[in-house]
């Protein structure tokens, strides 16, 4: 994945996906970036424990899976 | 919210919440930490057109359909 440039959000920050899936444990945070006029996909990017930033497919089952994850185990932890 | 210290992840960011809905044009990112050694909660981070970071709640319905729609709409998009 190329480095986030200075002019972060004038553009798409994705050009390619990571298809392995990230064990949990690795990951450090997920940001998800709505389309927009910057970019005309929405972007999900991970930030793993070790610093690195990784593009993922947001259409992809796992991805959404994980982002599911991480808001529902919050709320049953709160239930 | 207090300024993201240097010590980004070695204790929780979000003392408080921003109670009002963020309407989607004014959101630049929303980025989900998970808990961790670091925090017991679950954290989501809002940033701003405006580059302000604001803490929501996880377990507040509106904060919860607000990531949901932000992956849905991307999956519909791409069907």
């Amino acid at each position: 994945m190329q480095p986030l440039g200075k002019g972060y959000n004038s553009h798409c920050l994705c050009l390619d996906f990571e298809s392995r899936v990230i064990p949990q444990e690795s990951l450090r945070s997920v940001e998800i970036l709505p389309r927009g006029t910057h970019c005309k996909s929405t972007e999900v990017i991970a930030r793993l424990v070790s610093g690195q930033k990784i593009c993922l497919n947001p259409s992809v089952a796992w991805v959404r899976k994980l982002v599911r994850y991480m808001m529902e185990k919050e709320a049953q932890q709160r239930a």
